[in-house]
């Protein structure tokens, strides 16, 4: 059900050891899901002209083997929690030897404007069912 | 009638040549002139809750010596123009040798939440009266 | 012999605005200058092997229309400039609309890794070849 | 034993939702992480010109209350874990109301410049005594 999100390390990404800087992966994963949920007719920006964003609740990356610049990124996004109120994806980043970069999670809330929980079930039916369609099945 | 910002280079601020990437200056001059504005009693924050904001109208920076993760700039900031509708801030930034480790200057203007010019003047003429008051005289 | 670098903005590039903050064009502009070069075999990262990097000397953006999350941009790129020892690249940036979100040039110099000049004619001939093939003609 | 690092939320670190992106907590751990290194004289700066660096083994934030431009976070920064192969960070910011905005921790190791870990006992034995001092009393 994932997704797989190509990326290529910017220059500008690089910090001074020659490697890409351990913060920017926690953005390499927004954009992964991000593709994700456009790619499922989840559109983000739809929903924020609802009145409904979602912040993060938490971030995690570990970092295995360091990624150069120019070099690609597959990064496969799941999500693996989704229950109306949070969703949870986790991610793993791998390089073009198929070496791990980087895994990590990200946990989400729904929220309005004044950042007071939403119930996505009641906010937006349709984004819900399409949502809940795409939480991997547990294992 | 300028002001001086003191910053240091973040360690995420440099790329894998060693010094700081030259897109982080344009961030340093917003730093330097948004510490400009509030010290002198005109506060963006206020601005926008009235309706104003203030985008790029353009940005440049020259860069002159590279800066090293930790040295600490003096960043000068001066408004060299203003008329109400648009604004104009130079930089000079000098690291602690006080060489010039980058130039530059920014134009900005003010807008309604649709990106329609505003006459800050009639928005808001206290802060028109202030700001003016901050203006480079003519060398 | 331009290039057109299409690009997504991400989510974490928006400001308070709403829009793409200003500084994140001089990043956009990095990335289609290097995918530019990497494209006709001017590869920056053999450069740097070989101890030459390209720091930039200066950089300009000017912003005509704001550019929404998500919005894909065409950013053109020409290598308008180059004699060994300098080369000068514009930039326009055009959303799905047509219209220009933002134009730019950037100024770069070729140095050894002490920020001394080297003359990219002897420092790789073949480098300097390819690249001077590249050169937009005279208008 | 730890330091409390203070760190005004810039414009440019905002997103379309109006708050600080969640990215940027992990940048402003770094800064705090750094600086209370340097208080406490073990300068990253120099360990990196012995040839020794600290990459990030992994990062972890949690979000509680947004921070909005301009606001100012009291970031304190403690070493809970420290061995001379690895060191662990954990971090709390607090608002000026005192409000908890983020926690978080990282973990680091050391490293020559092929990314091998180094014992920082061996490598730099001054810096592993001064950085062992610095380490909380288990609880």
């Amino acid at each position: 059900m994932g997704l797989i999100y190509k990326r290529r390390a910017n220059y500008y990404e690089t910090d001074q050891m020659g490697i890409v800087h351990h913060s920017n992966y926690i953005r390499y994963f927004e954009e992964a899901r991000l593709a994700f949920m456009r790619e499922n007719n989840c559109d983000v920006k739809e929903l924020e002209q609802k009145g409904v964003i979602i912040p993060n609740v938490d971030a995690y990356a570990r970092y295995h083997v360091p990624t150069r610049f120019d070099e690609v990124l597959d990064i496969e996004v799941r999500l693996t929690s989704f229950n109306g109120a949070k969703m949870e994806y986790t991610y793993t980043a791998r390089n073009q030897n198929g070496d791990i970069a980087a895994t990590g999670h990200t946990l989400h809330c729904f929220v309005n404007s004044d950042f007071r929980p939403v119930s996505l079930r009641r906010a937006d039916p349709g984004f819900y069912q399409r949502l809940s369609a795409l939480l991997e099945p547990e294992e």
